[in-house]
């Protein structure tokens, strides 16, 4: 079972500040290792993957003066539990659905996971609020680095860290960054955005990742390709491009608001309408209605709100988040149901009538 | 230009309370007379129109001790003026359309109508709110018996009185109810009340009359024939029918709220939340939102709202009404940004916070 110490803490990074907040919602590095002389995770027995687990459990206790670390063995926790974390992305879709000898340590301040025996042996990340790309690689580069003084990393002088899949081979870095777009959604201006960064060897996905909708207009902007590349030029590669992307949304939404002010107000005033006094809404909508108050708030139409008030909303309106505060065995239509109340208590107490 | 005066009490029958106003909104019965030896006004000239006109201004000041009329020539109303007529019904779509010698007198609490030159001399319709069509029918009736004192209205002894629409000859009678049936309308259950009363002779239509959809699930029921009835016999079919459609309908709300209680609180809160916050609003959605309301009332959840302020509201977001309430040339997209402004008032004074 998750420890209630998790469940209340396990979304901490979003309550902080950081830059260009108005359109980027975080920044994320990860970094993937592999424990030389061990299978890969996805091809590894039983006693291996516990082996494995056993020698990354030395190391992270030995940096515990460093970072302490919570540790969380994954086929003990129930399937709320373990979507719970993916929805906090703590843990990735695949390890939520792993077996035995699965593991994540989480710092105390839960900006840090670190993943044990997912596809690769080790998938270390920090998620940071706002745009701060270049701080999560470094948090995240010192832990690989006071890690390896006691974990012998699989590498390849020819093609750098060695990880089951080779989409992660070379540096093993993957950044991200999840941006917040409703200007240029309206304006129908993603494909564009796609466009841009597709040469780059960048890659746009929703706000679940992989294989998710664009749903509330979030997006989630990171590098496919390692190999080839340095640490430096990934990250600088992604920072540019989302430089520019927030330039063009900044635009976007100028532009919005001053030759359709009725109607995107209206489009804001209805969401929050609907937020406070709806009595079932399903988290699709509740992510759709949040995406526009959360423009409302960068057009000062929310004075009272913040935009990491509306973040941890996003994050808490989710079906595993709801499920684990209200602790019961609730159905879906239940869960709408709560869902509305929520949402109906936390906007009618944020705000004064207007 | 239509006199201020009538502007502001055009509309005065719906401040008044009525039998069964959860269900019905109002009662009407018009009474269709030509006067003899005229030709029918769609064939007349304009001397003859004139002429015919003459004739029943005569006669209605002759009865002006028994109700204060006051008379309005249709050439002299602009098209908004027209319109806002046909909206509060006091003159119909054809007479809204017509050209000279065409008049409506109205009396002073506009519970009576008489429209002159329409398709017969005379139409004259008693309006009430709620279920009160025998009451209609014997105001209306009174009036027409003190102006047959002097004119002579073009009768048979074979087929009744002689309209310019066989339709309309026999009684010159066409009696109806304007209903709201959202429980009924929900179950999907309007076929069976069309098929229940059309063998009966009489027409369902909707909130506009002839070829208007059903909008805000507003149903109007008239007879189609008056010919060979009797005036008892028009009353009691469609007071039976209303009965009974009542009764069906108050079963289908009590279904409705005891099985998806919380489906139908949330459809209406969300009008609520809509009519209180949108920054704009066309006139069919504010139909349909309004409509929820009125059942929200019906059910207890709007203590401080009555259904004749519903009504009103019904009334007075229509297109004519909001233009001529602002006086002056607004555009379609400027309506819909008052009319959400005035439903915002509305809301926001009537209601306290929830």
């Amino acid at each position: 079972m998750l420890d209630k110490h998790i469940i209340i803490s396990s979304d901490k990074w979003l309550d902080e500040q950081g830059p260009k907040m108005h359109i980027v919602i975080s920044s994320r590095s990860r970094l993937a290792r592999n424990i030389e002389g061990y299978t890969y995770a996805p091809y590894a027995k039983k006693e291996e993957l516990q082996a494995i687990a056993d020698v990354i459990d030395s190391a992270i206790n030995k940096i515990q003066e460093v970072n302490q670390f919570h540790r969380i063995a994954v086929p003990e926790l129930n399937k709320v539990e373990r979507h719970y974390l993916t929805e906090s992305r703590l843990i990735s879709k695949e390890l939520e659905k792993s077996g035995e000898h699965r593991y994540v340590y989480l710092s105390e301040d839960r900006k840090i996971s670190i993943m044990v025996n997912e596809e690769d042996h080790l998938r270390m990340q920090c998620l940071l609020a706002g745009l701060q790309l270049r701080t999560t690689f470094e948090i995240i580069n010192l832990i690989d680095d006071y890690l390896s003084q006691y974990i012998d990393f699989a590498f390849s002088e020819k093609y750098g860290y060695l990880t089951a899949c080779p989409t992660n081979t070379g540096t093993g870095l993957r950044v991200s960054v999840m941006l917040h777009l409703p200007g240029l959604a309206v304006q129908d201006r993603i494909k564009e955005i796609v466009e841009m960064v597709q040469p780059l060897g960048l890659v746009v996905r929703g706000f679940h990742g992989e294989h998710s909708g664009f749903e509330g207009d979030f997006y989630q902007i990171s590098n496919e390709i390692t190999l080839g590349k340095t640490e430096e030029e990934i990250l600088e590669t992604l920072h540019q491009v989302i430089e520019r992307i927030i330039e063009r949304e900044e635009e976007a939404r100028v532009k919005l608001f001053e030759e359709h002010k009725i109607t995107v107000e209206d489009i804001i005033w209805r969401s929050y309408a609907l937020l406070s006094y709806a009595r079932k809404i399903n988290s699709t909508e509740a992510l759709q209605l949040l995406s526009r108050i959360r423009l409302g708030i960068d057009q000062g139409l929310f004075p009272e709100l913040t935009h990491q008030q509306l973040n941890r909303l996003i994050v808490e309106v989710q079906p595993a988040h709801m499920l684990l505060q209200e602790g019961a065995n609730i159905s879906a239509s239940e869960r709408d149901i709560i869902r509305a109340e929520m949402l109906r208590m936390r906007f009618q107490s944020l705000l004064s009538a207007n």
